[in-house]
């Protein structure tokens, strides 16, 4: 068998070769490791939770409308750090590069990783650099690691019948912002990725309220996202499409592209899962952050099993997880 | 200006990149951070000093005599974690790979990982998977990052003029296997790549005696390696060329292909400076290792700058510096 795009779209093709790649048997360093298939592992350490993660990205273009690779190089680390309930220490910075390519180029997301790490308070204290030769690699590719400490982990494991879903903002942004761009839309122009560090966001989310669950809803959107929530969980989720934050020109973008704008990756968004009493505080606190500033209820959660939308014309459907997500190198 | 092969050969020309990469303002978390471009980088906490490192691999063939890419990997950032003093806690796994890759030998190369972690008594905690499109990337690419616990934090900038030069065994090994093979040398099957966790021999060193400075002779070799020492301590070294270790078949086809073997990667040895009262103890017990047994004393730590060979015929040369390390996709 063969590896396929679909296999690193991150949907459910992609668990078929996860399958195979966790097969390490030295996989668990004391607490949460690699068959938890959570955004980071945590590592008690010295009576606090190290929590340690890893990403690599390919996205092309490498410089598309609201960000570039470097910016979703730091982003993608600190926020699966966020999402585990962690504030980051310090991220590691593995970089390939395609014999060719601008060191202009290299400076500008140098200087974007730098900014992006500023936001989220972290530093890149180590790296390395390889070189492939000409035609071996399309441009560039970036790896980023993080360790970051959380006084209480955050599972995405943890929703309980009674729960609120709250999402952090507006989806679809990032990946119909780089479809549009490749397609070179009009539209393009409005649409931004909103890739950014969440970490902050986070934190006001958690001294708010006990957040149950949270992940970030990149690969395979949100779709992807609250299905793998509510399987872990061993929970059902009732989200209404009409609270769904969605901006206009996206939806209007995705409806030409024939993409579901809630299958693509968003690049510094939140989905959480928080107790029904503290639902209003969380999201006050959420909406203080300029992040946060279209967030919303959009769900709740019961017993059984899959997602179910309730429609904004009154009926119902499943939320099915995504074979993958629609936007190859999207991240 | 663009990126050449020789920005990624680890030698001087990759200074240079280096100098653009490392404009990260945000660059320490209170230790030693990015601009000591040491093996790792020290996180002090909770009263310990966390060590972090990372690595990205391209090296071909994926399986080569002796190794494979999953056994660099693993290795690798294991040995990074070493030099600094480090024992292995935890790894991260980011790997991307072309689409038509077979997944048979992914899960070959998995355990080769397992494999080596095993050795290492690491374990693999955390990954990522991304795919990129057919001609985007040539097979795969690995990046491991890493976390240690060091007691005592060891430079690769702490040489002392007495202090005694220990290399823990042959030189060259896989820089020449790789070329050999890619060459169709007959030879070839004699020459093994020394790819291995050297963990377990530094932890012997380490309880035998005090170790000064260390680092592992990658990319650009023994001749890399010990440069880089002596400048970061600004001390001279003299080597005795007649008590290098090389094997005889490196060293054959070393000559056939041009080569100097001190100048390619080595990816289970360790460089290391000792005090000259502790050089005995330490050298037997790196010897009781099973990939020490060629450990040797092949020089000392003198007062001045420069890397100085006492030829085997009774002259004096220059170590240089390499340019970079004359195999490419070495590691």
């Amino acid at each position: 068998m063969k590896v396929s795009m679909m296999h690193g779209a991150g949907g459910e093709v992609m668990g078929e070769l996860l399958a195979t790649l966790t097969k390490f048997r030295n996989n668990n360093a004391g607490g949460i490791g690699l068959e938890s298939l959570d955004d980071g592992a945590v590592i008690p350490f010295c009576g606090k939770n190290l929590v340690f993660t890893t990403d690599s990205h390919v996205v092309r273009p490498i410089f598309f409308p609201g960000g570039d690779i470097g910016r979703i190089a730091v982003s993608g680390t600190v926020n699966d750090l966020a999402m585990m309930g962690a504030q980051p220490i310090a991220l590691s910075c593995g970089m390939i590069i395609e014999e060719g390519f601008e060191v202009a180029d290299l400076a500008r997301i140098v200087a974007s990783m730098d900014e992006a790490l500023g936001e989220a308070g972290a530093s890149m204290v180590t790296g390395d650099t390889k070189v492939m030769e000409r035609g071996a690699l399309d441009g560039i590719a970036i790896n980023t690691a993080g360790i970051g400490i959380a006084d209480r982990v955050i599972r995405d494991n943890g929703l309980v019948p009674g729960d609120v879903i709250i999402v952090s903002g507006t989806l679809g942004d990032h990946g119909i912002a780089i479809m549009a761009h490749r397609e070179g839309f009009d539209l393009g122009e409005q649409i931004h990725s909103d890739v950014a560090p969440v970490n902050g966001l986070m934190k006001n989310a958690i001294s708010a309220g006990i957040i149950h669950a949270a992940k970030d809803p990149t690969r395979g959107g949100f779709a992807s996202a609250i299905n793998e929530m509510a399987r872990k969980s061993g929970v059902s989720v009732r989200i209404r499409e009409m609270d769904l934050p969605i901006n206009k020109s996206v939806r209007s973008a995705a409806g030409m592209l024939g993409i579901d704008p809630l299958e693509v990756a968003n690049e510094g968004k939140v989905v959480m899962g928080v107790p029904a009493s503290d639902a209003d505080a969380v999201l006050a606190a959420v909406r203080t952050h300029r992040y946060g500033k279209d967030a919303a209820i959009v769900g709740t959660v019961t017993a059984g099993s899959q997602v179910i939308m309730e429609t904004a014309i009154g009926g119902e459907r499943f939320i099915e997880p995504p074979m993958g997500d629609p936007v190859p190198r999207v991240c």
